[in-house]
């Protein structure tokens, strides 16, 4: 049998229990017996013993079983009702039940518990992440915009910059959990009049039994006016939003393996682990190019997501139930193994303050040339007039820079003998001497970030011990 | 010139003005007032004269003439100061900023204030679908599942199922609205540097500087951690709740052009229009059509979204600039003529009553057989032999209505000669006079759902009122 | 463990079987085997007795003892090799070669066997819709456009139209196949350092290896500049051509469900396959809306391979692999998984000629409307008279048949009451008479369809003795 | 006016020509006056002054002036039709024609005449790489694989990867070109119905019609069964194939962006272009990340491209229209746009000899192990203890430089000190020496990449003439 690749190699045990065949089949039958409970509360005449006797054998679990009686009846849920009634020995279930009574309400509670459990894993990813600023705050690095050298930053900065990125995302999934409808008991059309008959028309009994359900399902939304399905741009919205949370962690991980090829930082080794015994001085980012993979995996899923969202007919069809089975397992798989991987690198990530030192002053003359102007503007010199010579030395430098003519950056020597600057080694030097000081605002903003940061370690107490598991 | 098609054939006037380069120009010129402003405010050497200059031309917008500069200087934003300058006389724009410090912060006022456009016409359409539940609140229809006839609703329920999935999308949007934050003055690697070298390092001037001028934009939120520009992630949320907001819309008329194919309802006629010179009976469903193009042409755009978001390289770089010139406008024109469309089919959208009566008579004897079992059971015939009449004739009806062997549904009258059903011809006919009523709680949900859109007529007062333009 | 819903529920056991962990697994070992013995060939000491131990043990594949080996090596190549020395009792295979030349290498052998396998079922679906377009040649059936009704055509020419685009997507996929490029030996980076160092600098002999190697595994066209990998532009020509291939059955079955919806055909049932139990009538399009499904599906996976295209960064990084893991199987499984289906429809679709005809009467009327005009301008009408009165009518006819004012089209009735349309009853009978022969060119059309599959016939001679298995 | 962005600012004259409103109605008209004139060759009353009218007005486009016929008719078609008529003073156009009869032939025309100018484009780009390809052939450079330093190889050769890709997918379009079929004079639901009618009947001047109008278009295949339109998976194959050509150039622009970051090459300046006046070093690849960015849009068309293939209903409706009127015109802009930058940037683009020689310095040493390992096996060490000796000061070697304890990569000197290798400071030099020419067989294969262009220059010979216009 060809597994599911995503679920066996990259996603966690609790992500693959809430998908698995198994995980689903526990679900439903829960489901079921819930909705026994409350029609029997509601009235209906099921005995207490028929209960215990489906509740005695919830879990035993026969996904092979069932299978063969889907072979023969060619109907999957009837196939599990099947399974479920002869192993207690009753036939009370699904009542005034549709399939879809079932199979539309147990995957938004898949989905849904899904949901949560990426928004656990974000929150600690984002502890992780607070930790690596404050470790790094004061860690001059030389920013880079179109991937060249642009002005100092702090690494810690850069960090929070995909932090606070992260963390917005986080609040548009809890804004999507906090008003994720269910579809509820609305039988084959939406109507609700499988459960009207039921009750033999008596509608407050059809809405106490939906509450109760929902209240067993603990999903607190409900939709009122539905078809046969829930509508599909509810799918669109949950795997977009998957999207949107992993699009942080795909910047910050393009970036590190921008850095690594620069020697500047690195996603890290497992202990124990080292390069190719061909290559033993390599250290590969593929920790970090998996989550760009897992990444763009998203996004397919976000093109399935968009293309059943807005294709209904009527009161619903089926043309979704294929894409549904592949699409939002594996769209959570995803995104779990993304964060498994994640919180990986986190723990292993280094850094290499050398090589960042030696980048800085191989740059930091050519950033600081603002700077420059203004003293020398101060110290007498006319704004065009320092600009005119500062632009001049400065392309020269790059070009002897690049042609090997000199190896280190000496505009500032260059400067301090133009008569057109009148600023001496001294006044360079200070300058210079400066320079690490011009990060701007980076430090407190990433104090801001940690103050952000108080929230969520509020709402997700336990998030900071989670610790991944062993990853490929 | 080849001109924007979604802007010339679809959008509406109001959503060109935001996205035209005149309209862009004149954001941005206010958006430099304004940090001018601020700036004076806060102690730089600014004159009254030259605000009130600048002020004075702020309006004088010549896009030739800054085309006409770009081609020389290659530098967009470049061209757009020089010209400003020119006409003001002045210098005094763009202090202590980047070209991204404008384009960012305009850019999102732009997406900002078209989601706001977005919002209140999605209100707009759930007051005229509302209008519509009302109108067809009784009208009973037979709803389809698979596309085949399933059981009986009412065709207001049917509009109210659109309506609800509308309204979800709606909600979401104000979601995003209300956390939707702006990048700020934030420098050229987001360390806002260049703003506290204006300010001689007084930090606290540049974070009063930044609240002044977000004051002016009118967007609640900010971002602290950002670099050259805002997280891409956050266009891959707007895009994306325009694909959620143009879903239902898309459904909704999916299943009015099946409705069409049945002649039981049709998106209408203009006043005067005809169908085809040489088909004059066809009345094609066009604008329905238009609409199910315009959500697949969303769909592209959600795909370059999902493209740039996670893409980003340190503190970012242009690669995405393309991109959103075409990518935002675009997909903010497609859904505005999306609207414009949908609001004259609401407008214009009839009802055939006579053929979805001859439908209903068509399938409603199968729909009630479910009726015809409890009813044949209470009267003392066997259930599974009960069970076993009704399938078999239903199957042998179905056969003999597509053979042609008969044109009616008589399948109430071979159940009233069949022995194994004791109900009479009168018995049946009283159930099938019931017919009508099994259409369980669809007209409370309409209620339900006439209740939740009191909230939308709260927030967006005059959308009610809004008549759309003239469509092609 | 969670299946690959695709393989389990779907695909035909071949396609598994080229994609299955043991099938892989085999077709690398063939590989390393195959590498060996040309390495002999050229003169490296390989003994005879090696080649002949690898060979014993070829088939004793344990997946789950390679996977406890990588989950300590934590290097899915390295574990495969290890297993398989460990098996044979030597070392000499992947000599010279770096584990991109194993797996690019097998995952294109992959890739064409599905390709090939794809084809073939293309051939059996064309030979299918073959023989239903002769069997259904001059049925004539009410063609739609814009889902109303338009003119006649026969259903055997509906089905040739969506047979010839299914055709004309074959040729695109022998196209692909014919110039389908393979990688080769090309170690590390591209430059075939590795095999060179192995031959000690022998040039000659590292291209006859490669080519040997390219004979081994039947893949006509080699690569010469490539990097680690090869260009991830051929991925998206794959995925891309099944999306073409997968585009004519989708829109076949989107055709065929709304066929259902007018009970004009159906795609039947299996034999002893009912409606459901709650409503036998229904006969829904359960495989119809599955291979819509499907189509989805593999959109998706083209967003997946498009993102993957255009981004190598210099010779080549693994960012791809997870995405190629995912896509590469599960577009071969759902393509196939639709040909099994759809072949299911072939074999099992209905028409009911008298709902068809019901229908042709009930439009044929409106559809004759250009010859009566014809006629009635031979028979002396004015030709702007005769236009205004035909218009007048049909119109009107349309309108009491909506509102039911008229059960049958009467339009011939008014029009030989009209005195500006000069023919009688008799002669607009005549007119009526002839309006099946209005079909055109619709049957030549067939004819010529069904020449152009005598080229599949020949190319593919066992195409037609293929069976689908049984779909669940 | 919202002009269209790819059009105004990226695409050529030339592609502008193809897909303008003037260009559009100048087709149309040419298309209709050679249907003309094929009829009057088969025996329709039309005279030849009503043509040569025609003719003589063809160029006389208003566009306004059809767009204020548009806003009344509401019909495109029919506004183009009347003006030509009013211009030429005749109604003789147009006849035994439906709309989709004029507008799909000559949509196709268009794509099928942007096909040819973007298959001449990419030959230019071929003969532009293989030139470079030779500038740099020997020019060694150090390979990456993961972004981090893998083998030595030369820059002509990584062109020339590049260069291949490009190749391969020329291939592919130029299949694509050579079986592309036009939908013909089919009438409005495919079957030829309006055509036979004007000719009375006679098949065989409906069929010579028709391959009259095939030869004016100069597209040599032709559809026979199609409905309404022609089936939409051909511009999936036209869509997916301009993604498919855009992939090679969007990997050499992110690899030459790579390369920027290490200062060894970049994408050049224009003449007189400058780095921003505040940082003037910089150097940024505007537009490499435009390609990118490009690429990226090309993959939202492609989405849009594949939501329309397998969703025909029936014989086709217009739900395709507007999608249509987006996606093809900007599908080809944006590669149009595309391929003059890239052709700027092989004009412009530089290297910078001595940095890469200085990065060739500090990875060559462990780029050399190999060999160092097989040379001391020679001169005596045991393999096990070699490759330890190796392991171990390599591994030390780079935790030195990442550390700033060392700069300069010493570990031949390291092992020159290791008495477990074998080899002094002088046998280790002589391995260093001869790092150079590791490059295995990188120039052999450019050459076989020069070898593939002379197809190309022979196929299209003017393609070396092309000059791109000046980019932004």
């Amino acid at each position: 049998m060809i597994p599911n690749v995503l679920a066996q190699r990259y996603a966690s045990t609790e992500m693959n229990d809430i998908w698995s065949a198994e995980g689903r089949i526990l679900l439903e039958r829960q489901f079921w017996i819930a909705v026994m409970k409350a029609q029997k509360e509601l009235g209906l005449a099921i005995s207490d013993q028929a209960i215990a006797d489906y509740e005695k054998v919830v879990t035993e679990i026969n996904v092979e079983s069932i299978a063969e009686r889907e072979r023969i009846t060619r109907h999957d849920v009837k196939a599990r009702i099947e399974e479920f009634n002869d192993l207690a020995g009753h036939e009370e279930i699904h009542k005034g039940m549709t399939s879809r009574d079932l199979t539309e309400n147990v995957e938004q509670l898949q989905s849904f518990r899904a949901l949560e459990l990426v928004a656990r894993k974000t929150a600690t990813t984002l502890i992780r992440i607070g930790e690596r600023c404050q470790q790094w705050r004061d860690l001059v690095i030389t920013a880079r915009t179109h991937n060249v050298a642009a002005q100092p930053t702090t690494f810690g900065k850069r960090l929070a910059m995909f932090g606070e990125e992260l963390h917005v995302s986080l609040k548009a999934l809890e804004q999507l959990i906090s008003v994720y409808p269910v579809r509820g008991l609305k039988g084959a059309v939406g109507t609700q009049m499988d459960s009207l008959s039921l009750f033999d028309g008596d509608k407050e009994k059809v809405l106490e039994l939906e509450k109760k359900i929902i209240q067993h399902l603990g999903i607190p939304q409900l939709f009122t006016n539905v078809g046969q399905v829930y509508p599909r741009s509810l799918d669109l919205a949950v795997v977009s939003c998957l999207n949107q949370i992993a699009s942080a962690p795909s910047s910050f991980c393009k970036t590190l393996r921008l850095m690594a090829g620069h020697e500047t930082a690195s996603e890290g080794f497992a202990k124990g682990q080292t390069g190719s015994s061909a290559m033993p001085h390599k250290m590969n980012s593929r920790s970090c190019e998996r989550i760009n993979g897992l990444r763009v995996i998203l996004g397919g899923y976000l093109t399935m997501a968009s293309s059943l969202a807005g294709d209904q007919w009527n009161e619903g069809d089926v043309s979704c139930s294929v894409v549904r089975r592949v699409m939002l397992p594996d769209a959570f798989l995803a995104i779990d193994g993304l964060f498994e991987t994640l919180l990986t690198i986190l723990n292993q990530m280094d850094v290499y303050e050398e090589v960042i030192a030696s980048e800085n002053r191989h740059y930091m003359p050519f950033l600081m040339t603002t700077t420059v102007m203004m003293e020398a503007v101060k110290a007498g010199a006319g704004r065009e007039t320092a600009h005119h010579a500062i632009k001049k030395h400065a392309v020269a430098t790059v070009k002897d820079l690049r042609n090997g003519t000199i190896e280190q950056n000496d505009l500032m020597r260059r400067l301090a003998d133009d008569p057109d600057i009148p600023l001496d080694d001294e006044a360079l030097a200070s300058i210079m001497q400066t320079a690490h000081e011009n990060t701007g605002l980076a430090t407190e903003q990433i104090d801001d970030f940690m103050s952000q940061l108080e929230d969520v370690l509020g709402t997700y107490k336990l998030a900071g011990e989670y610790k991944p598991s062993t990853i490929l």
